[in-house]
């Protein structure tokens, strides 16, 4: 292991609303093909209508079909805005997709959101409510043969946000440390990276110190082509490549766990300088993750 | 080639308004990355907030910067939302994703939306506009490095709704038709196939026949298992699945060459049984795509 | 489950020698890449220098590194043979390739083969041999920093040749089929599927009927295209495609596992006709893999 | 572009014997499958049986059978070798993946091996020699359906050995700059990037210091972890990682277009310090292809 600093300080992560779903398919490639669609354009709540990304492979021996598939994560802050997403994104993405099927991976929540009876009016009146594998699912008639989906989708509370800002002497090694950084992070079930492919290149501030229309905008005391041009950089001279990591999971434990991991893989990344994490002092979030525990 | 019964119909396309950027990156890799974020969750105006999809890989001789891209586009129904689109996805998919830079590629087009001139107020002050490589872009300071982005993105006309049916003996067949399809579809420069993997499982009708709420539901006399529950089938009694193939161009002559392009790529997949297409009378929009020409 | 025959046969299998490898990397990319490498060209012994496969992912959390790794296996009939490949195939595809460090899975077998050491003379007198992660290990100064290799390397006795055949109505059926059985067969740890994709289109018997000089030529009694110019074929007129699953394994209870895993993953797609497997009446191995179990 | 100091040497290359051949298939992904697999384990002639690589992907439009495919390149030092492997990679490697068929690329050749007559044999008597796309081929029956492959393939002299060495303050600097050199580099038609990801980490010397018994080590004067113990280091004190490209082409020309695009490539990568290359007092062979233009 690298030796690298880690700041004493704590990520600021706060509550959303996530539901946890399994796509499957008659192959591995074409459930990730499905996957991939229905959880694009969804990196930030800032500018995206959700965060949204792949959890991880389920192999068909443990799925409910016996197919191969993948556990999907979506977050939005109101069980109300969710179940849009779920609806736009399960209807559009996942049912157009061939041979897919979908089912639910929360079937505990206390919230249960019937996105499968609301699926099922695609039907045209074709549609089949069934008992299958244990669980109720609606038979939905299409072009390719039958879509089945849980009638329930559960909803649950989760955290968003978790981060760690990676410093290094160039660009391209705090870029190799942050995709070490997601693929420990994508290791752990129930935690996902909404950006694309798990990285933040320009990692921001709440808010704006010039215009007030900005509800975030670049963190500018680590922007390396900035530190010789402002006071208050945070950046030391020889600093030339910042990476932020940002993840979402289903409860804070697994925030902790990823943030933990994600250092480890971090320190296996020669030239890193050191680990930090963004903070806001509470105006974001409830959550604390602390990068030294 | 194999010998497929063309149907003698054509397809219905509609209007759209779209944009065509090229994202830079470091890598073929990175850039990718980039692309498939910004396009995703982009199937169908039905449900999602846009079409889009990656056009085509450029060569890293290409582009302004000499590094490889990705061209996409990105189609709404107006202007407006298209520009909405734009600032969403390139704000929080493009500009986030390391080492990127967009560029315009449609610089030709009477209607210039000033996107870089929006992004770069996310530096917060720190922005520059320049001249380089005969452009003007915006350099925003990100902690990556910095990010630049053209200042005007082309809006154009442009044609949604290309299709086409693939009827075969088995489902599987169909698929594999329909992947050979999406290729030959993806080799033409300015047309993209937005569902997932190029390809629709659950082609539907305009509006529903016993839902007054629902604007699209399942086009029942193509689906293979209701076609013995239903009178008015268009599937033969062997056929056992159906896949739709969808497409948007930058004009009416791309989507007439993908659509020709498309049905040679069928043709070399063994026991296809048909190639049809969805039009809807008139209701949906104004070009009449031919399948013979 | 789809219905499908199962034919009341065996899969004859073969001793080989095998070798268990864990190769890790700075992310997964760099792991994959350099694991692809090193087991390409290995199809099979009739005309490759050895039969060799990805195993799997191994997490960064269970790598002795704590990096992100693939395991791979090796084949070759003798001990001696298989040395020769690991001498070549490690030296010339993961000691070459960016970042990369290479374990053995395989400490507890009698026959260890000393590649560490072997590979160490590369390093042309500035190799160190060290002790880390519990495992004796050489440390060879490249270009790119230290590549690290474990000093022994396991060989042990194992199991190749396990295969099933696929019969469908359409090639693209027995295909899809066929995709999903490799997928399904690549979940078990200890089996490799070696031939391209893990799919056989061109299943063979051995020896010839026409050409002495020929050890293996096309199987003619399950050639959809033949099935009407010989009078022994075993295929039905309406059989149009046929595809072979190959995998080697570390014992016989693991081609076991992954036959039934496969059968099971065959039955999820829908017009598939017969599964069927190949032997030869002993002339190849002593392993009879029993379909019906 | 950034500004990075450009060694005033020559890259030594050497002559080789080469085909080039175009697989097609079903879909692009079926024949990029079998590429990969046929061009496996073949990064260096010093310890694999060819050196091979894909050059790139062939649009359906630009096929003889009108299917996407991908050309690739297999490289030998004589003709007799490269026959040799060619029977072999084609044989196990591309005859057996699903839906494949191969022609030649180089039909004007004055050197043809009859590799489809070859193979034919395969077939037991049930092969065809049959004209079609303006090509002699044989069709050999298979499970799956019939594989075509052209009677003749072509060999001709080609150049292998290009070669680069980046140096930079990081190793992932170095990493991320010879991969935009290899995206670079595998633009330009009749140029392979044989080793994994197209880098080579342990970039070795002709011979040894040390071992009599050793064709290639490391070249230790541009291994960082040895620049402190070595009095003839040729690297700076600054610098921590080096990474070299190898590339093989058609002709000399190509293998100096491929030298000057990676170096344009590599620019736009910032903190890289050097470009050098390899060169041996014309040991290794007869053309010197010059970094300087």
């Amino acid at each position: 292991m690298n030796s690298i600093k880690i700041d004493d300080t704590y990520a600021e992560a706060f509550e959303t609303k996530a539901s946890y779903l399994l796509i499957t398919a008659a192959t591995r490639e074409l459930a990730y093909t499905a996957a991939v669609e229905a959880t694009g354009f969804a990196t930030s709540f800032i500018g995206c209508p959700a965060e949204a990304g792949i959890d991880g492979y389920v192999e068909s021996s443990k799925t409910p079909d016996g197919r191969p598939g993948y556990s999907i994560i979506i977050c939005q802050n109101t069980t109300k805005k969710l179940e849009q997403q779920l609806l736009e994104r399960i209807g559009q993405c996942v049912l157009t997709a061939a041979t897919t099927a979908v089912y639910n991976l929360l079937p505990e929540s206390q919230i249960q959101s019937n996105l499968g009876f609301k699926l099922s009016f695609f039907a045209d009146g074709y549609q089949e409510k069934i008992e299958r594998y244990d669980r109720t699912l609606y038979k939905i008639p299409v072009m390719s043969g039958d879509f089945l989906i849980e009638e329930n989708i559960g909803i649950t509370d989760a955290v968003a946000g978790g981060n760690l800002y990676i410093t290094a002497k160039t660009q391209q090694t705090a870029l190799v440390a942050a995709q070490a950084a997601v693929n420990a992070i994508r290791e752990i079930p129930g935690v996902i990276t909404p950006f694309p492919g798990g990285i933040v290149a320009s990692g921001s501030k709440v808010g704006s110190k010039k215009y007030d229309f900005m509800h975030a905008t670049t963190n500018e005391r680590y922007c390396p082509t900035l530190k010789d041009k402002i006071s208050d950089s945070k950046l030391s001279k020889d600093t030339n490549g910042v990476y932020e990591i940002v993840f979402d999971g289903l409860d804070e434990e697994r925030i902790n766990l990823a943030t933990q991991s994600a250092i480890n893989a971090i320190k296996t990344i020669p030239d890193v300088q050191e680990i930090s994490a963004g903070n806001f002092g509470g105006k974001l979030g409830k959550y604390k993750i602390h990068l030294k525990r």
